[in-house]
């Protein structure tokens, strides 16, 4: 073996270092503490899934240019999940029956997607899921808004540092159908067109869409005061799907959420949505995006079982949010989760060393032991850069007199104690 | 869409319905805190390797006929991870300057290998990984070993229920070369051999051990007693090979763990081990079998670099625990995180619950709210099937008065209390 291996990790996928691994593990346990404080309880599947399971909703684009999708050695279809909606209702349809409604679930899964790698897009990232399922009223879109407003404060955003979208697609489709008066193709054109407006050059988009809707396309541009937005308002469908929405925001407010806003402009890309769907935005004006969203679908589950069961859901990607709260400043600092590191002053006392630790690790502490022949001093570097806060020096003396030195690393303070007493200092 | 998608996961692998990930998040929580308590820190990476990562060294069986490899869209030959040693050398590898060593490093990675699903074997597994890198004394193995017996007795196993088996390559192949005088080629072939031995019958295993060895082959059932087997003691490589061995055991011994034996049979899959390797077997007479293993391998990160790094660890899988853990009846009992769930006699009333369930979470309690117009009997079903411990109900007196009534769901009782008097009796 001359060739050397690289060492580098497949493109577009991460090394977790322990440092990283510690920032990804605060952001799970932010996710996962929210989650668990409104009732959601916590599920998982496999990340390989059948083809086909992509096939019916997710919408052309992600299937046919960004899934990896392979044929396995006993020539299955299968793909790594690029999300994880069409599994959650997978799995509730699987047991419809013996399921006790609502559910209230959430999943941290990780997720595939063959794209160029990018700032804020990876071909695997981690995402929180978190789903209700049984429940038809604007109530669960209450409650998950309440729950993605959480989130941010949980990891430390104030209100004015983002903003929650709102639209519904039973909104827009009432403005297609019976406002702009186009068909359904016609319509589905118009959304994804919509859905891409900030990729492109404005006076495209206009032309784009005035030509799909075969005249003047003017709504998103319109005020609530405007007098053409008010006769769209007369429109019954149009009126009903606005109020749903006004009734959210309003709601909202009384709960003391006040940064929700209507976004004529919000589509979201995947097919499967059918009511309200949202987007939380970040504000700070050099880093304008939305940062996760969700919605209502309460059709994906009939492409199981012949009734189908509402559900609304939203899903929050790890990337993103790392960029968000390093931005902000919000990412926490780097600790240890060992508390105290034994030095010896020599190999010979290694064995001493595992049987404090051992009396140690019986009362809930975390102890590193040194095991190699390295000098004192190389040892307390050692714990320091893992940042473990204190040190026990063992020598032949120590040893003798069953009394160590307790070091807190970042005071300086030493003392000399018993084991017992040691335990009971670090135990606090 | 008329034909409905199957609702089935994939062929070998699991879906985690709310139970059995809670089954999986003991497991995996006993094996965090266990491995944090020896002073180990968590790291992680992708699932998607290069392919070639596993060609030098994981073992020809596993790389040809059971890993899920495949092409992607950039023509790139990327593998699922099968284990997760070869990564970590790649990523130890690839920082070697930077890192402080010894590095103490555990994971808890899913792994993959194409296999026909059986008890015990599926295509997707998680499973614990402890490493320890840069000690080239056998301490390193004693601190493992320690590890190992630690997680058995913290998953609730008694000593009699488990045996740790060890051995090292260095005495194989100090036997095969000093005692057998046999070549390198020779010698890997009944090392393959023996790996096998239990899946063949003995006569079978017989033949073919004398056919390599060219004579007899006795070793096997050699007692340290028989006058033979101290004859292979006289040789010096032998010799020391197995004082190596014996001396770990005496250490561990030492610290407590008496259940570890010399196994001259045990052997080990992966190609990379270079000395002393151990498994852990259960006990019990019905379920005689390896439960997990490791061993140290100093050469595998030579394969990155110019100069390698002595290592050392193991891998417990979560399906062959949880087997284990179900047979002597240790899983834990199913439980709800969500202390209380708010009953409401009326739809309008949940914006109530609504605004009561913010002031618990904000003292950190975990809240469900009824969002459905279900008679308060079903809504107290449901909770109680969640197994949520406490529901407090909210009518219209409720609502005017600003006193709820609390009920213990396992116990029957019930108490009427503001809301501040609630919050403090369920914080306790």
């Amino acid at each position: 073996m001359n060739q050397k291996l690289s060492t580098e990790s497949y493109k577009g996928v991460r090394d977790f270092y322990p440092a990283d691994w510690q920032t990804e593990q605060h952001i799970f346990n932010v996710w996962r503490k929210t989650l668990q404080s409104f009732g959601y309880t916590e599920y998982n599947a496999s990340i390989l899934e059948p083809t086909e399971l992509y096939k019916a909703k997710s919408g052309e684009e992600i299937v046919n240019e960004q899934t990896y999708s392979f044929v396995d050695r006993g020539g299955r279809d299968v793909t790594l999940r690029p999300e994880m909606t069409p599994t959650v209702a997978r799995m509730v349809a699987a047991r419809k029956r013996e399921l006790s409604f609502p559910l209230r679930w959430f999943s941290i899964p990780n997720l595939f997607r063959y794209e160029r790698p990018q700032r804020g897009r990876l071909r695997e990232h981690w995402q929180l899921n978190a789903d209700i399922f049984g429940i038809d009223g604007s109530m669960a879109e209450i409650e998950l808004i309440s729950i993605a407003s959480a989130l941010m404060k949980n990891f430390g955003l104030r209100d004015e540092q983002f903003e929650i979208r709102i639209s519904s697609r039973r909104f827009l489709d009432a403005i297609f159908a019976d406002w702009y008066e186009i068909d359904d193709e016609r319509a589905k054109k118009l959304q994804k067109l919509i859905d891409r407006k900030n990729k492109m050059n404005g006076d495209e988009f206009q032309s784009q869409a005035e030509e799909i809707v075969g005249g003047a396309f003017n709504f998103l541009k319109l005020d609530p005061s405007d007098e053409l937005y008010q006769e769209a308002m007369a429109v019954e469908s149009i009126r009903d799907a606005k109020k749903e929405i006004d009734d959210i925001i309003l709601s909202l407010e009384n709960l003391g959420i006040n940064n929700v806003r209507l976004d004529h402009e919000l589509v979201r890309g995947f097919d499967y949505y059918t009511g309200i769907i949202f987007e939380i935005f970040d504000t700070d004006p050099e880093n304008r995006r939305a940062l996760f969203g969700g919605g209502r679908y309460d059709e994906l589950l009939s492409l199981f079982a012949d009734d189908s069961v509402p559900a609304a859901g939203f899903g929050m990607g790890d990337v993103t949010m790392r960029d968000t709260l390093e931005t902000y400043g919000l990412l926490p600092e780097i600790s240890s989760e060992t508390t105290v590191y034994i030095c010896t002053t020599a190999p010979t006392l290694s064995e001493l060393a595992f049987a404090l630790a051992k009396k140690m690790r019986a009362e809930g502490l975390n102890v590193g032991i040194n095991l190699t022949d390295k000098k004192i001093s190389d040892q307390i570097k050692h714990a320091s850069k893992e940042e473990i806060p204190y040190i026990i020096t063992i020598g032949e003396t120590e040893a003798v007199k069953d009394i160590y030195p307790l070091k807190n690393l970042l005071t300086g303070d030493e003392m000399k104690r018993s084991i017992l007493e040691i335990i009971s200092i670090l135990k606090q």
